[in-house]
């Protein structure tokens, strides 16, 4: 098969220590699915990396030097595209290597294309960088006009717009590179996010929604499979109450329901369903896999997380 | 014919702004070659963004943050490969597209591989980062133990070891994408550098000469011309004296001979002659161009530049 998956930004860790020890863990979970012969695609989010980034290019270096240049969001997201894929790249092709798999593992740097029109620019909804206090992120709402929200139960982080994907600028390369049988990281962090102006594209102030990326990216390339990967085993409806129901196997106007009936949580496990629907629906034979990292291969094999399918 | 350019990392600007300007005029002479029908890879210097990069995540925020985690000099590198790369990408598209071409152009996060033993690590030569007056150098070198040099007359500036590049790590991506009739961007800032340990890479503190990752490239890739962009149009003798002699075609061993009587600047003209040399008697009927960008074109055609030959 080929799959696409997509790893959540926050399973990379906060720190390039933590996520020097989190790509060993990715790494050796993705080589599995290398090793059973299929194709993969790794996209990923970039959450906590281009927060830190953009923190510490604009926020920490101004107060130091306030000439020091600035550098915009979209810029940032390139910059943690190379973070990131630096790190899993590498622990790919070493998981692989120890397996005597030959296989080169690459980073494609990924502009994906907005509509400089998507309401999401009048309503930012995407958490990024670090969690903070209350007091902390209200304070910088205060002095820099930040967005703010309270996310998960985890803490408080800024807020951006989060616009769909509409097209992926650099898909006949990550095309070419699965044709020569290599292993892709493309479209880290959602992409580089540009609005498209004749022959120019100019980045804007966004975070694609990697799933929503990984979508596009899946259908694209004529995937067979897209793995969202999340921090439990299945979605559930009744999350957390005490007719909580896991989902194994469901249709996508089974989920499309559900999500209606407003069970997953905004910005956290509902765009994950709805990336899984849209990607399901958008051909015959597709189908998507929302479970955690260590059940991918499990979950292929039909025994764990939840399948979203089109009958 | 299949051509490497080596871009400076000084011709891309000192700021993001300066390096938008730079790009498009970068993109409309490399555009030039790929019109007239030439295979090209691009891989480019990136002294003073890296610099930049590493003087804000690793100088400027520990001044307000003393636990911001520390970046080590490697990611920098890779993070400088996509802000260098994702405008060149934009640019050179933009421009292929304005002039009908339909040609892909990619970024390749790309480590090279050097050896840990290699001596240029006990005696740093490579100048990155911002240019500083003497005062606050030596009092950064003072303060940090950062070792410092003037550098060609134009200010004092942070120097680190410059080791020679063994092995381009992702190579097969590069020749995968050339094939596919791509336009690559890869090796940027000389790659980041890493040391192999078994089948573990682990980058290190150093800034690979790009001129000579360059020349690693153009010999792995079977280019037929290395052209090292620099901001003279000819290379000279005895320059900046009265008996200064520009030099048209040389052969191999009378740059050797002029290299020995040292009529070249270390870590500026040097280097380039070196790698235009090395490439020039790497194989039968390969070549080196040294001159500016904006007459890449005219030196192809033989009408200027110093071209290193191997008779």
């Amino acid at each position: 098969m080929r799959i696409v998956i997509a790893l959540g930004g926050n399973a990379l860790g906060n720190t390039l220590t933590e996520q020097m020890t989190a790509v060993k863990y990715t790494a050796s979970a993705i080589a599995d699915l290398i090793e059973q012969g299929h194709e993969v695609i790794v996209s990923h989010g970039n959450g906590p990396q281009v927060g830190m980034i953009h923190h510490a290019v604009n926020e920490l270096t101004h107060v130091v030097e306030q000439d020091f240049p600035v550098i915009p969001l979209s810029v940032c997201v390139a910059m943690s595209q190379s973070y990131i894929g630096y790190d899993l790249q590498n622990a790919l092709r070493e998981e692989l290597l120890n397996r005597s798999i030959h296989k080169p593992c690459a980073t494609v740097i990924t502009q994906v294309v907005v509509d400089p029109d998507d309401p999401a620019f009048k309503n930012p909804s995407k958490p990024i960088g670090r969690f903070m206090s209350e007091e902390e992120a209200k304070k910088l709402a205060e002095e820099k006009g930040y967005q703010i929200i309270e996310d998960s139960g985890r803490g408080w982080r800024r807020v951006v717009a989060s616009p769909k994907p509409k097209a992926i600028v650099e898909i006949e390369t990550v095309k070419a590179l699965l044709q020569a049988g290599q292993v892709v990281i493309a479209g880290g962090g959602g992409g580089i996010p540009v609005t498209a102006h004749g022959n120019h594209l100019k980045g804007t102030s966004a975070v694609i929604d990697k799933d929503f990326c990984s979508c596009l990216m899946a259908e694209l390339v004529d995937a067979d499979l897209l793995i969202i990967l999340t921090a439990v085993e299945k979605c559930a409806i009744n999350f957390g109450k005490p007719n909580q129901k896991w989902l194994d196997n469901i249709t996508a106007d089974e989920a499309k329901e559900y999500c209606k009936q407003g069970h997953f949580a905004a910005g956290s496990m509902l765009p994950k369903v709805e990336a899984a629907i849209k990607f399901a629906e958008s051909s015959k034979g597709r189908k998507s896999l929302i479970t955690l990292l260590e059940k991918a291969k499990d979950g292929i094999e039909g025994k764990t997380g939840t399948i979203v399918y089109n009958p």
